[in-house]
């Protein structure tokens, strides 16, 4: 396991996600401020573009500077805010969602276990009296 | 803005990423022990399943449980790993990204500072005695 690959793979997707979420953020301001720069952002921004966070971004400077240096500057201040809380979080969410997974999975295992009992007692009272088709 | 939503976007984003490199893991074991298994999990592990980090482990659990359990096992290690390097990746990385792209604007608006110079300067010696086709 290439653990050293995995965090720079994992960091190059959080920066494209917080990039993402800067665009959502500032696109929010502008539909207050100036909606007609709204509609041209939201236009330019789609999922293809927002793909990779840095190749939108120089696609943005060359057509509209300003905008895009707000979003480098949000999506800054977006990384510095939360970034000190997302180990915990994704450590404690997984170690939850794993417990809760086998919690389930056991349960699951349970009930089949029961639902062969009920198979297993009914094979036994079989052949009944009144059945229209005994087994053999 | 907000940033507890954020955060916890982010941290959903997070894990359902960390489950595709857990099994991508798995599968890098399996093709080198149980070449059928990963061939069968390669199958079940398409891009639309995987969008969905929980999702997919309640769909496996339900047809391969060891593998499931298996990946969640992997998951949980990479997020320990990792976990605590990422802030300071994901922070320097948006920071150098935002140093360069400014830099690289700048250097634009000068060449183009540059190039309005070079118009401006022709302009002034127009129309000049040789020009083929003088304006106006």
């Amino acid at each position: 396991m290439d653990l050293k690959r995995i965090a720079k793979d994992t960091s190059t997707v959080l920066i494209s996600y917080l990039t993402f979420q800067a665009v959502k953020t500032v696109l929010n301001q502008l539909r207050e401020t100036d909606p007609p720069r709204a509609y041209w952002l939201n236009a330019f921004s789609t999922k293809e573009t927002l793909q990779d966070g840095d190749a939108y971004l120089t696609a943005l400077l060359a057509e509209q500077g300003d905008l895009a240096i707000r979003i480098m500057t949000v999506r800054q201040h977006i990384a510095e805010e939360i970034s000190e809380f997302l180990p915990e979080m994704v450590v404690t969410g997984i170690q939850q969602a794993n417990m809760e997974h086998r919690r389930q999975h056991l349960e699951r295992m349970t009930q089949l276990g029961d639902a062969e009992d009920v198979v297993e007692a009914e094979l036994i009272q079989e052949p009944s009296a009144d059945s229209d088709a005994p087994l053999d």
